[in-house]
């Protein structure tokens, strides 16, 4: 491990968050915010003088390849110290004077969670709203890049799949080489948010609560600026809006470029995307059917409020505009089942991801119909092309993990005194990136009440799940420390 | 499909159970129960009748060979209707005047599941008691030959592995003869049910309980004659005797047989077993620790406690010394945790069995290797044999069918309007073939509240759980029927 390597792009990275607090700064100013001005300038500064010192110390050190090992290091390593980083504004203007509930919040933002321990959310600064917002969006776009080009390099992630049905590895990623990938995919990222937030407008939303909420919807996130969400604003006009820009933004970046570049038709092809527009409509329908059902809303308000919510924890975003706390059990049966899914991959979602669903499932029919012939040989394909044999193997590999991760976070909320159903959904949440559980951690409560180590452990649990739980978890293998 | 090849057999079978209504013919006599003892006695003679009389017409039918297609439809329909023949004694007495409910409760015997929609099982003559553990008894019975014998031939089931593991058919197969087998196999069933119901009786419990007990424990059933279950009788002594009992049932019979042989040693080999141990060991700590802090009992009753019903949902009984949901969050989470988990597989347990768990849990530890060494062969091995690559997709593909299982049956339960934690657990707990759960069907309820077609749905999870999934599930595939 030769940490030299991966010293000097975790300083850029830092420099770079830093220097995002640029945003927050102007935000200050313009609300006249004294307090948050001050520590977010602060913040800023010196950590933006301790990366140019470093990097200054560091200029004759040479800069290597990055090796695998390296990587997942330099990525863990990133995301937790950017959220370090990033806490400190919080902390040090008094918004959230517990630098564990600090941490948490922040990584929360950066892991698209949206999972929060704010109770008055619109009691902070609008600087400060604003800069929760930003750390959604910014972890977003670390995410597009990690996923659709980092990751699949490392041998991680549901896109990986890709990688094995192309012959080369071209046909299905954008562009071979990392930067140029980034450059094409975050301009879908920024133009996907600019429209939002210009429609959100147009549907009589502030201007700065129409960038925070788009800054959430594009990243998958789920903070808003307001106490009751989207909600807050009662009007479908923007819930709809919210919710084909969270479909929209639960798919592959990679299919937005397809379509960018006249290519809509292919996506059709797309075995995932379909079952991602399948879920969400057969959730819609089930989960609306319910709440008319029981009478608690008229037609449109059932499909739309089962449609926001079907889709906000599907896509792993996590607003609301509706208690489902309050719904049939049922329709609140078919939310705690998407828990389980998320959505595309290579999006901003979270979770275990529907390729992976969607793989395991053909494996399971393929094994049955193994049973009838014992002697058939049979192969799995999507998108038309065979899935390779090691890559079932890390599909399981990555579902178990994934459930080991979920049962154990679940295990440690339980140890803290929550009931099973909390600690259960509220692992469920983090480790998915979704925000809203069940039991105490409802759509419309938070993760204030929970201890303060635990907030830690729950800290982790993002990050794991943000980092498709192999990354973090081979970092303490023995194997990895090995020469 | 040659649907009279397995007519035979089924009608043997069925009459098989119509005789065994004989010991509930006895007990009625003893306890002088006219109205039991009638249903009985008609149920026997009709259903002998019947199955003597096709038989006589089937006489001149050859008896070809069993092929694998008609194996898992002869055993899926011998659950079934030996489930529905077993259900009229019930019925037709009065005992259980709902025939939805009769059959749950008899599915539930046969499946060794132990879930009960009885609210004051007291009040039931006490023939009709015994006839409820002697369906678990049966079950157990069927099962033990099913896991180890006749399953593992079918290419379903965790002794599969074992299969996969060793160079010949015979090195860990009792005796490569199903009838010798099972043979084998009955005498320590048999064996371990006497003495434990010895042991109870010395223990202080009347000779009548202690049968139902030993009956319900060797199969790992759950099922008592007494409302409070063994914590009715509050006998320390009776509740170790339970506990050793159980903790012997969820091991393999195999094992068994290796001791009696004199081969003990060879036992503590096996992974699965130490892994079994360890969760006891560990479920046991974690548990007593926490009713300890909390106060709930002195030092050996928290250990006991602890014990009993980590060893209980572990092994799938499902008995009870104490309602757990009284318990602390973290106690009563471990149990909830245990419920994924299942004992040893060729036990009488039901649930995903250990020994996929670990398999998994290794194949997870291989790809985290993987990552670090991309160019790596890794294998996977057990007891020292090398696994399969077939064997993990086949249990990759089981565990990933357990969970729709469980997902789907929540799902109904759910829409029946109970809420989202009674309906996973009841889930978890049918398919598992363990008993209680959460929420409204806690160790001290009961299944009687549920709908009477959710009752159906939830006999067809038991089923579904007691023959390990892929065996019911193969019958509704296309391939399946196809010539």
């Amino acid at each position: 491990m030769n940490f030299n390597t991966i010293l000097k792009p975790l300083i850029l990275i830092l420099f770079f968050v830093a220097l995002c607090m640029f945003f927050p700064i102007v935000v200050a100013l313009y609300y006249d915010e004294p307090a948050a001005l001050k520590s977010f300038f602060s913040v800023m500064i010196s950590v933006a003088t301790i990366c140019a010192v470093s990097f200054y110390f560091l200029r004759h050190s040479q800069i290597h390849r990055i090796a695998v090992r390296e990587s997942f290091v330099l990525v863990v390593l990133c995301w937790v110290s950017i959220s370090f980083i990033s806490a400190l504004p919080y902390y040090i203007s008094g918004a959230i004077p517990n630098f564990s509930e600090a941490f948490f919040e922040t990584v929360s933002g950066f892991s698209t969670t949206g999972a929060t321990i704010l109770t008055d959310i619109e009691a902070l600064p609008k600087s400060m709203l604003f800069w929760r917002s930003l750390t959604h969006w910014l972890g977003g776009m670390g995410i597009i890049v990690l996923a659709v080009a980092v990751l699949p390099l490392l041998g991680v992630g549901g896109l990986q799949l890709l990688k094995a049905e192309a012959p080369g590895p071209t046909v299905d990623k954008i562009s071979p080489r990392i930067s140029e990938t980034a450059k094409t995919l975050w301009g879908i990222y920024v133009g996907l948010t600019v429209v939002e937030a210009m429609l959100l407008n147009f549907a009589g939303m502030p201007y700065f609560d129409a960038f925070n909420h788009a800054f959430a919807t594009i990243a998958t996130g789920g903070f808003s600026p307001k106490n009751a969400s989207v909600g807050a604003y009662n009007s479908p006009f923007i819930e709809w809006i919210v919710i084909v820009f969270m479909i929209l933004a639960g798919m592959s970046f990679t299919l937005h470029y397809k379509i960018i570049t006249g290519r809509a038709k292919q996506i059709f092809k797309n075995t995932e995307l379909k079952v991602y527009l399948a879920v969400i409509a057969i959730g819609t329908i089930i989960v609306a059917h319910s709440l008319l059902y029981h009478k608690l809303y008229s037609v449109h308000g059932s499909i739309r409020q089962a449609m926001f919510q079907v889709v906000s924890i599907l896509t792993t975003t996590g607003f609301a505009t509706a208690d489902y706390k309050q719904w049939p059990p049922f329709a609140q049966y078919i939310i705690f089942l998407l828990m389980f899914a998320g959505a595309c991959s290579g999006s901003t979602s979270g979770g275990v991801k529907l390729i992976r669903i969607v793989t395991l499932m053909k494996l399971a029919i393929n094994e049955l119909k193994y049973l009838v012939h014992p002697k058939a040989i049979m192969t799995i394909f999507i998108d038309g092309n065979v899935v390779k044999k090691d890559m079932i193997y890390s599909i399981s590999a990555f579902v178990f993990l994934y459930a080991v991760c979920v049962l154990t976070t679940a295990c440690i909320c339980a140890a803290s005194g929550v009931s099973v159903l909390t600690a259960f959904t509220a692992a469920l949440s983090t480790v998915g990136n979704i925000g809203p559980g069940f039991g105490r951690i409802g759509p419309v409560e938070n993760y204030h009440f929970f201890k303060d180590w635990v907030k830690w452990f729950l800290s982790a649990a993002m990050i794991m799940g943000r980092l498709e739980v192999f990354t973090v978890m081979v970092i303490f293998i023995r194997a990895f420390w090995k020469k």
